[in-house]
């Protein structure tokens, strides 16, 4: 029943009035109206895995297994995402007073983005529940994710995403067959068609925690830094926060790694970094509420921080608030120079979203909220290859048979 | 000396004339012009390590430090690359005809191409001779990689390429704070340039096989399948050769495999894949030549495959006379009608290089050279991400409050 090797999912939990559900047929939202969480068997699993169990695993995301919702390993749809390198920063880590300064680098993941684990997981579970059609609204990366993995698991997909999403993830929702619609507004304007579809055609609804396994692909990131770092846990992991389901995953997975007895330190301040263009979270933190009210006419080039009104705000301000973390905007102009300091000092091309946390690290560390010698993990949710546009090249053209011209 | 751990790096020889030349100070092609190769004492090295000491190493290329030349770790500079997924490939394979076809996915490597693996031992080995300015021509994807690592060490980086190279790769080496030149031309006439900056400038010239370590950092794709499939190794290996490096170094791999006494079955079939308008080493392979001879206009939308006349000819054409292999070119049409196949059936967006050996096994398998239970895999070079225009996408536009249309 509750063997190594096997998932120890064992029910469904709401995250707002406690209601326990069924964890082995299709859910959706709480009747309340909140999202639900996965919980587990963590008291039988304490007795049967030890972290070093996972040692010669290999190094995708299947290996935390038992921590994961799929019980049958022939459902698991996998391109080999996660086990993302952790790497450190010196020389940015130098240019901010950070002395010990990490990356974690999703653009490592399939598709080029953190969005990978959440597909892998939540298209690996739909299957195992039977569902063959799912649909949801996305800034463009979630997309371009769960069109990849449900083409391989021989799911059907629609997805609709506002006209400004980042280019290239129109053409991998294409690539890989997905049904793909653009809508002339915000990704609220896409929920909204999504939702008329769940309603009227029968899609199911994957919508950002509107179903409960894409946050436990998420939740991953916080497990790998725990064995990455080996067996510890850093003093703030600075995240940006759109949907806010990998900053509520990690959060979930320190509390996972406690239950089994396997980490008992101090909570890493779980830092959410949004953009002055769009910033409920930081405008709710900032008054102190646990709960977010919609942003109006939000506008940010780290386009997937465009969320006015994310489904897991009260999560998120819960996982701030008990980490003694905080909430923090950043202009545009200060993400897209740090995006490409990080690229002259350290070589690496992150997306917007990932450099948005490079600027709250600058501005927290000038604050004196980040001491110097923190050990500071900042998320990077994707790859710089998909934002081309965020970076000028204007090279010089030679003739063949021209020589090098002087600097 | 030779302790675990440690490079066993012994010296370099000459890959015509078997001419020694000491791998301790920097070397670029022998007297003789040809490639050098990097030597290892690989019999001490079969006394002190087991395939099984890896196992519980980082998933990263850096996993096999015995097996690569840098001495000191202190001058490793990674971004965390290797150890790619190896997948299975279960529904393209039904559609060619191959019950066990798999794809090593490179896509996953930082910069999104393979040539972070040539980059990273490269620019490492590189710091480690103190060696502070380097000069290449590319075809796009090894400029914007060994930018990338520059930058992490704090190397100056000259890059020339083609006008037609893949426009992403210009702002990742502009992102990286590389010198960026282009060519209205092809890769060799950006070798022209970088040798006359090389002679008249003083920049070490690190172009396709002209120093040594490239290659190594290559051979780890070898190391990973044979890893990756419990000490095994499949029967055929498809290739997507243009300059040829990653080829050549599975070769590499599989003698150092066999000389280090870890495997003693038969060799996998090499498979090197060309574009019909620029093929090379398909021509000598045709001709049964031991050399190629330079192609004239050469023109294919799989423009890593562009290369009239590989450095490293001799050594493709041996690896596949060798390991009973062979050499076939595929339409630009064939190659991006398989890459959108693969994108529906399973999912995956790969590069234009990659696709190649998707239509070169679809190929071998209807000429009979590949048996219905081969196992054979398929080396994707990089993410199709880099690529966007092989996909068109032109999704309906709906305004907010609109439904899904009817299908």
């Amino acid at each position: 029943m509750t063997r190594t090797g096997t998932s120890h999912l064992a029910y469904l939990e709401c995250s707002v009035c406690g209601e326990r559900h069924d964890a082995d047929r299709p859910q959706n939202l709480c009747a309340c109206g909140a999202p639900l969480l996965a919980r587990y068997d963590l008291l039988a699993l304490a007795d049967s895995l030890t972290p070093g169990d996972l040692s010669g695993r290999p190094p995708s995301l299947w290996r935390y297994r038992e921590l994961l919702p799929v019980r049958d390993p022939q459902h698991i749809t996998t391109f080999g995402e996660g086990m993302t390198p952790l790497i450190g920063l010196p020389r940015l880590g130098a240019s901010l007073g950070l002395s010990r300064l990490m990356l974690k680098d999703e653009g490592a993941c399939p598709t080029g983005t953190f969005k990978a684990r959440g597909a892998a997981v939540g298209i690996s579970r739909a299957c195992e529940l039977g569902i063959g059609r799912v649909a949801m609204p996305t800034n463009g990366n979630a997309g371009a994710a769960w069109s990849a993995y449900a083409a391989r698991a021989g799911v059907d997909t629609l997805v609709v995403m506002p006209i400004d999403a980042p280019e290239v993830t129109r053409r991998e929702c294409t690539v890989a067959g997905a049904r793909l619609l653009l809508v002339d507004g915000l990704i609220g304007d896409a929920g909204a068609i999504v939702g008329r579809a769940v309603r009227d055609d029968g899609w199911f609804d994957v919508s950002t925690l509107k179903e409960p396994y894409r946050l436990e692909g998420k939740k991953t990131m916080g497990l790998e830094i725990f064995e990455q770092l080996g067996g510890r846990l850093p003093d703030v992991i600075i995240y940006p926060a759109g949907g806010g389901v990998g900053l509520i995953g990690i959060h979930k997975a320190i509390g996972e790694l406690r239950a089994l007895g396997w980490y008992d330190g101090p909570s890493p301040r779980l830092v959410a970094v949004q953009a002055e263009g769009c910033a409920p979270i930081v405008r709710a933190y900032d008054a102190g509420e646990s709960q977010a009210t919609a942003w109006e006419g939000g506008e940010t080039v780290a386009f997937g921080l465009n969320v006015a009104k994310p489904l897991g705000d009260r999560l998120m301000l819960a996982a701030i608030a008990e980490t003694g973390g905080c909430a923090i905007a950043v202009a545009d102009g200060q993400l897209l120079e740090e995006m490409r300091g990080l690229g002259r000092l350290e070589g690496a091309f992150i997306c917007p979203e990932g450099a948005a946390t490079v600027a709250a690290a600058r501005k927290l560390r000038e604050s004196g909220w980040l001491a110097p010698d923190d050990e500071v993990v900042l998320l990077n949710t994707g790859s710089g290859l998909k934002y081309p546009e965020t970076v000028d090249a204007d090279p010089p053209i030679l003739q063949p048979g021209e020589s090098v011209p002087a600097e």
